[in-house]
This record gives C-alpha cells, sequence and structure tokens, in this order.
C-alpha cells in the first residue's frame, strides 16, 4: 500500500507530488505523440513483453511497490503501447488523442461516480440528457419523442437496438423468453458489422436467423465496405416477404458522419446508434443508442431494484434512468463529449469530420496516379475509408488470375508487419469475399493531414520493394 | 474548435498550459473531498441545475466556448456533484478515490486505445492476462485451466455467466437461437441481485424463468441482503429436480471480500464474477467474468471479424482476445487494478477489505449502545454492509404493527432527504420484503473513518428528530 498518500492524513502534500509527475509523464507523451519524428509504436512480440524489459515487469506482487517504481511502470506503460493520437496511426476508428476530450476523462475518472441515479450523478444526467436532445434534434426527430441511453460501445448499441425491436413487437419476450414466441429473422446488409451476428446470438435469436441482403454497388463501394451502415429490419414470422409494417428499421451509424449525407434516413430509423468514439474523435468509450419511442427502453429492460431506485427520494426520481439499462453500474461515458461540444461547437465537429473527407479524398487522388497502386473500388470516396492494392514490382504487369491473387494477398500483411516492427506508420487491411488483402485506411485521427498521407504510400512502397 | 490546442502545429504550449489548469482543479477537488469539513454534495433539484445556476449552462453551443469557459465549467461540474470519495459518502459501493487508480485511468485515457487485438494494446492486453491468471490462482483454480475477460460492469459479468452457461449445454445456441432450445430455467438466490432477471430477459430466457431459491437466516444476514452473492445453476430440461450434473454454478461475487471467506464456493464454480470497482476500491468501471473452462468463451462469442482478427499477422494472434468479447471496441479497464496491485500488493488490498469488515463491526457495535436505532438483523456482520432503522421519539415505544410500519417506512426517505439538502453525509435506504424503508451502509470507502461514523448516527438522529 502506500499508506501516506490521501485519504491518509497529511497525505495531501505527498499525493499532488505523485499526481504532478504523473501529469508530467502523460504531458510528455502527448506532446511526443504529436511529433512525426518519434515512431507510432515501439513494436514487442508478446513473449519479449511478458519477458520483462529492462525494469518492466507485469508481476503482481503481494508487497506493495515503491511510488517511484509506479511512476516507472507508468512511464514504460506508455512506452511500449501504440500511439493512437500520432498523425501516422491510421489503423482504425477510434483514434485521436483530443486535448479537451482527455481532460474530459481525467476530470470524469476523478469524480468517479455511476449513472445510474440521479443522486450521485446529477450534473452528468442532465448532461446525458442534453446530449441526447442534442442528438435527436440532429437526427431530425421531433424534440418529445425520442429516448436514448449511453452505453459501453457502438456493438451493445445494437445490441440494445435489437433488443427494443424485439421487445416492441413481442413485450412477453422480457418475461416470458423466446420460447413463446415465433421464430423471429433479422435483415442487415452483406456488409454489416458482425455486431449484428453477435447480438442475435447473444439475445437468443441465433446468428442463422440474421439475414444477410444484397445491397448494389455504390453502397457497397461507400458504405458497405466499411461496415457502418446497417439497416437492420426486424420481422415477425420469419418470412422474408413481410410487410414493411413489420420493420423495425434501426440504423446503426456508428460513424458520425453519416448525419450530414444520409439524413433521410435516419428520418425513417426507429433506432440509431451513434457512437461519438469514432470519427468525431471522444475518447473510446463513448456511445449512444437512440430510441424513437419514449418509454421504450425503460419498459424493455426495468426490473426496479429498490435499492437504487427508490420512488419516495426527496427529488424527481424520472431523472434516475439508470433502470433503462441493461447494466447497473454505468461509467460516465458523456463528459467529455459534453466538453468537447462545448469547446468545438457543432460546428467544430463538422469541419472536423469535413477535414477526414478530404483526407479521404487526398488519398483517393493520389493512388489514382500513382501506378504502383490499385482502388478496391473505382468510385470517389463517399466516406472517410479507402481500400487499395500495393502492387510490388515482381507483381507488375502479371496477368489477373489465382496465381497473381495468391501472392497479392501476402502483401499487405507483409508490409504491415515490416511498418510495425519499424513503427514508422499503422494502417489495417483485410480481404473481403473474393477480394484478397487489402489496406484498409480510415481517417478519423484529426492530427493527420496530407504529408502523412504521402508519407503512407511512400513507405508502403519502401517496405514492398524490400 | 480550439484551433490552437494540439495537433495544431505549435499548439504544445497551449496545451500544456491549458491541461496543467485542469490538473490543478482536479488536484484542488482531491484534496478538498479528503477534507471533513467539505459538503459531501451541493444538491440542486433537476429543474435548478436546469435553469443554469451561475454561469453553468448544460446547453450544446453551435460556436465554439473560449478554454477559459471549459476550465469554469470544468469547475461547476465538480461544484455541483458528488463527492464520492469524502470520507462521509457511504452511499453505495464503487466509492472512494483511489489516488493510484485515478493515476492509472488518467494514463489510460491519454492512450486512448482499444483492447480488441494486441496490435493497438500490447501492453494492456498482457496485463489482462496476468490479472486474470492471478485473480485465478487466488479462486484456487489451477493454473492452466482458466479463462476470462473483462467487461463493464458487473452485471454484465452476470450476463456472460449465464451466456457462457447457455452455450456450455446448448452450443447450438449461437447460430440457431432459443427457438431449438427446451425451455430452460434458471436459479438463484431469493436475495440475489436484480441483473440475473436482466440478464435473462436480454437473453431471451425470460424472467419468469429465473427460480428464486429461498436461502438460510444466515445467508440472508449476512450476504443475501446485500445482494452480492448468487449462485446460479444452470439446468437442461426445466425440471426443479434435476441432477446436479447438469448444474452450471456460477458465483456473482462481486464485491470482492467473498474471496477470503467463501473459498469453497469458488473452487466448485464453473464462472465467477469479480468486481473490482466495488470493495477493492478501483475506479468504476472494472469487473471480471472468469470462466473455468478454457475456449469457452471464445467459442461462445466468437464472429472472426476479417477487418480485426486476420490470422496472417506478424505476431502470436492468440493474443487478439477480443472476439471472446460481446463487445467490439472495448475500453481498457485493466491498467488502474494493474497499477493498484503494484501499489499496495495483495497484501494492500487485503488491509483495506479488513478494514471496510471492521468498519461494519464497529456500527454493529454502536447500533447495539444505541437505544435509538434497531438492527435489521440482530446477527454480527459478515460482511461490510449494516442495515439498521433509525427510531425517531415518536415511534420509541409504539408497539409493533401496521401502524408503526407505516410511519416507520417513511423516516428513512425523510432522513435521506434533509442529508442531501444539507450535503453532510450520504447513505442508502432500501425496503426488502415486508421490511419497511431501513438505512443500508456499506463499507467500501478506504477514507471512512470510526468518526465519520459516529457522525452518521449522531447526524441521523439530529435530522430525525427534527
Ligand atoms: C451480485 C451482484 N451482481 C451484480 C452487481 C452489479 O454490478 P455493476 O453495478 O458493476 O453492474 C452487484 C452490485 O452490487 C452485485 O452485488
Ligand atoms: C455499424 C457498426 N456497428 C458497430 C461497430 C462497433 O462499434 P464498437 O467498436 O464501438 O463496439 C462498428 C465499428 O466500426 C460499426 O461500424
Amino acid at each position: 500500500m502506500c499508506p501516506d498518500l490521501l485519504p491518509a492524513p497529511g497525505g495531501e502534500e505527498l499525493t499532488r507530488g505523485f499526481l504532478q509527475e504523473v501529469v508530467d509523464i502523460l504531458l510528455g507523451y502527448i506532446s511526443k505523440s504529436s511529433q512525426r519524428s518519434s515512431k507510432v509504436l515501439d513494436f514487442h512480440h508478446p513473449h519479449q513483453l511478458k519477458e520483462g524489459l529492462e525494469c518492466f515487469s507485469l508481476d503482481l506482487p503481494d508487497q506493495p511497490e515503491t511510488l517511484e517504481q509506479i511512476l516507472v511502470d507508468c512511464r514504460d506503460t506508455l512506452k511500449y503501447g501504440v500511439r493512437t493520437g500520432h498523425p501516422r496511426f491510421l489503423n482504425q476508428l477510434s483514434s485521436g488523442l483530443d486535448v479537451v476530450g482527455v481532460a474530459g476523462e481525467w476530470l470524469t475518472s476523478t469524480a468517479n461516480t455511476n449513472m445510474f441515479t440521479y443522486e450521485v450523478s446529477p450534473v452528468f444526467v442532465l448532461m446525458e440528457e442534453c446530449l441526447l436532445k442534442k442528438m435527436q434534434s440532429i437526427l431530425g426527430w421531433s424534440d418529445d419523442v425520442g429516448d436514448g441511453i449511453f452505453c459501453p460501445g457502438g456493438t451493445i448499441s445494437n445490441l440494445y437496438s435489437i433488443l427494443v425491436a424485439r421487445y416492441h413487437f413481442y413485450p412477453e419476450v422480457k418475461t416470458r423468453g423466446m420460447g413463446v414466441l415465433p421464430q423471429l429473422a433479422l435483415f442487415t446488409s452483406e456488409q454489416s458489422h458482425y455486431s449484428v451476428k453477435k447480438s442475435a446470438a447473444v439475445l437468443g435469436m441465433g446468428s442463422e436467423n440474421v439475414f444477410m441482403v444484397k445491397c448494389d454497388e455504390r453502397w457497397v463501394s461507400s458504405k458497405y465496405t466499411k461496415g457502418f451502415l446497417v439497416i437492420n429490419g426486424m420481422h415477425n414470422n420469419g418470412n422474408v416477404c413481410s410487410p414493411v409494417a413489420s420493420l423495425y428499421v434501426s440504423v446503426f451509424a456508428s460513424l458520425g458522419v453519416e448525419l450530414f449525407n444520409f439524413k433521410y434516413l435516419f428520418s425513417r430509423a426507429c433506432s440509431v446508434t451513434w457512437n461519438p468514439h469514432k470519427m468525431m474523435g471522444v475518447p473510446l468509450q463513448c456511445s449512444a443508442i437512440l430510441v424513437k419511442k419514449r418509454g421504450l427502453l425503460q419498459e424493455c429492460n426495468d426490473f426496479g431494484a429498490e435499492y437504487l431506485f427508490q420512488t419516495d427520494k426527496n427529488y424527481d426520481v424520472s431523472y434516475d434512468t439508470g433502470d433503462k439499462s441493461i447494466q447497473c453500474g454505468r461509467h460516465v461515458d458523456v463528459f467529455k463529449l459534453w466538453l468537447m461540444w462545448k469547446a468545438k461547437g457543432s460546428e467544430g465537429f463538422g469541419s472536423q469530420v469535413n477535414k477526414c473527407l478530404e483526407n479521404a479524398e487526398y488519398l483517393y487522388d493520389q493512388l489514382q496516379r500513382r501506378t504502383d497502386f490499385e482502388l478496391v473500388l473505382k468510385n470517389k470516396p463517399e466516406h472517410s475509408n479507402v481500400c487499395f492494392w500495393y502492387i510490388p514490382p515482381s507483381l507488375r504487369g502479371q496477368p489477373p488470375g489465382p496465381d497473381r491473387d495468391a501472392r497479392l494477398h501476402q502483401v499487405a500483411p507483409r508490409i504491415k508487419g515490416r511498418m510495425m516492427e519499424k513503427g514508422s506508420v499503422m494502417i489495417g487491411y483485410q480481404p473481403l469475399g473474393d477480394k484478397v488483402n487489402f489496406f484498409r485506411c480510415v481517417f478519423s485521427n484529426p492530427a493527420t493531414q496530407q504529408e502523412d498521407i504521402d508519407f503512407l504510400l511512400d513507405e508502403i512502397t519502401r517496405l514492398g520493394d524490400i
């Protein structure tokens, strides 16, 4: 134990000194992460890290370490980690290092409270209400119909949407289970995120009862390849040709940018997943499920625990929103988003997202210009993802076919491996259907500039030609 | 936007200055929270806070605020919040303000990464493995059998345990759903936490199929009243008298202290919920589900998203543990626990928990001594919860019966309301079965000393006698 830190009597000075040293480490990390001369990561294989590098050991002791050692542990943890805020971290969404967002999260963890009741989170509960209303108004929903809740990630948001849809059609499922229901089917795009199937499995609906609907080339190109936009029809008799009246439309627009481009979808939707920890650059975790029918979340999930949701409190208990949740304790995910919204305004978020779209266009243009790259989809990107192959010299001019495919399939993983070992840049890759491994560049990091995109392509070329 | 903070070029100085000011606010908050002369909270009704107090407005602007205003917002958020680390915050578990835990969470939010792959969280993924192993060894499980994952709270942990139990007996449920299964039943203690029913509803099993098993007075008194210890039998044919062989025993020992007292349960358990954000004082959220059968979590939940879990990576991909999860993105909840373990050692956690048990005993002794209080259960507490009534002068000597009950029922809420308005101390209350509202004191806050317990009882007397 560190018996001299607060709450120990007289522990104030030591506490301040210790936390200030931690903050100095963090401030150093933040400024270094913004420098292009820093590595994105200092790669080690699992067995290397586990063997313990220098003074860094993962083992959990019986006896306390000194505070000096705790500071060393903090430094080493950052040293061997990945700088997701580095301008050349393009590996996935939920990247970036938003300074105000980080400040918000520092405050949240210092306040260390729980969203389940107004009693212990008066300010945060009201911020959640305020954010949900704002988000609904952006979707074009009228002020008094909508509802929602923040939850731990887009996948759980998607799970909620299926959960409330099921309850909407079959409220008896809550008490009686799936056993008394007819066979249900779920429709989603063939390019939808795997969270739809995962949630269907958790909810007891079964992944086989998720029907993947074909989508046209334009949608494949722009939205579905990135697996972000799903229209999920919930259906009451397992018959694919069911009347539209029994469709429950959920839009899983996890990225945030869809809000600007696909508004027409949202007005029709019964629920929407909105994931500020993606394109909006809010530190992970921050995700909301918005439900158009007020009251549905509460009815679907409440079990009225008497030790939390007493009805004879001294305040308006309609602010105890915890029983809308499938959780009990719930982390405060709203404050960082609220604070960022204050600091940027809606317009600031808008231009941040536009910047990412511009980066995607710039990459698209560069790829067209360079002969050693090939676009997976020829269309101009409608979103912030761009997918492409690098064609190494040995494959250039080789005719298409299984032979070339087999070799091309190995190119991206090999280059990615070299990138990681060098620590110069990070980008993802994947195969998709009959398409062999390609690079998948996702722009959501506000630190990324055109020079980083140039660097990315140059670096791929350098590493690919070895 | 704050266009001059990082990642803006040259934004380093402003960033440092801004974050340092935030930290100064947080350090001030931390030291004030440890002072008994501070209020636990500065209570306002929802409508008062919403109308905006002084310069504090919840509204989300289109245009950015200044950084000065952001600092004001931070200060006000803390001012109108609840000091869960205050020595007199006894309202619920997940309290306290562990300095090393807070430091850990500050670092986590600065690193802003995602647990789903080793690639982006090498250090944190290994810390999770290390923690899970340690926890399993404390449960007495042998090194090579167990598995587990950290997830957002005890309720989700409990949901996992039911989910894997169902999969264990009926693996076809994952793809085919509940429709092809016989009727399932779930057994739990009549005093179990409401998360069992909630999870049964989510999973499509139905809350009516949860059977509440009576427990003896001793268990009611010590464990079940606090709703923390549940043995959840999963059953394969809906017949209550099923053979033990088809029982899947889950122990929901969310508090952490059970580890010391009820070890015999854990060796038998197929899964265990362990919730470090409760008695161990780790900042919310931090919870693990431990599963004895290695591989079960992965089989139950994997859908192998190709954009994340490529098998042709340059490192040992068995460290990409993300597909064990029902989430996709997953917050790093392990670092603060790992760091606290380093700082306290297992022994430090042990003595912290013992301190809470001592506090419970002290309260119990005081309650027996004072004539204006009545214990809900006469036994010495076996845990850190103590439940009691305050009997105001007007009720003393009144014979038991519905009349007295009706009046006693109103006492705790009234006193609690006055407490909150005064901001002097916070404690929960609840009814239970035929027992009218009683106070429920939960010790998990390491800041609480005997003088705070004396204060609590004196304050209840003062406020109750008005
Ligand atoms: C047995 C049990 N399960 C679950 C929970 C809920 O945990 P959480 O609030 O982390 O979801 C509790 C809370 O006290 C509990 O005692
Ligand atoms: C449509 C959709 N749903 C869910 C997710 C997963 O979100 P999370 O990682 O927050 O669970 C994604 C991730 O990209 C997504 O695109």
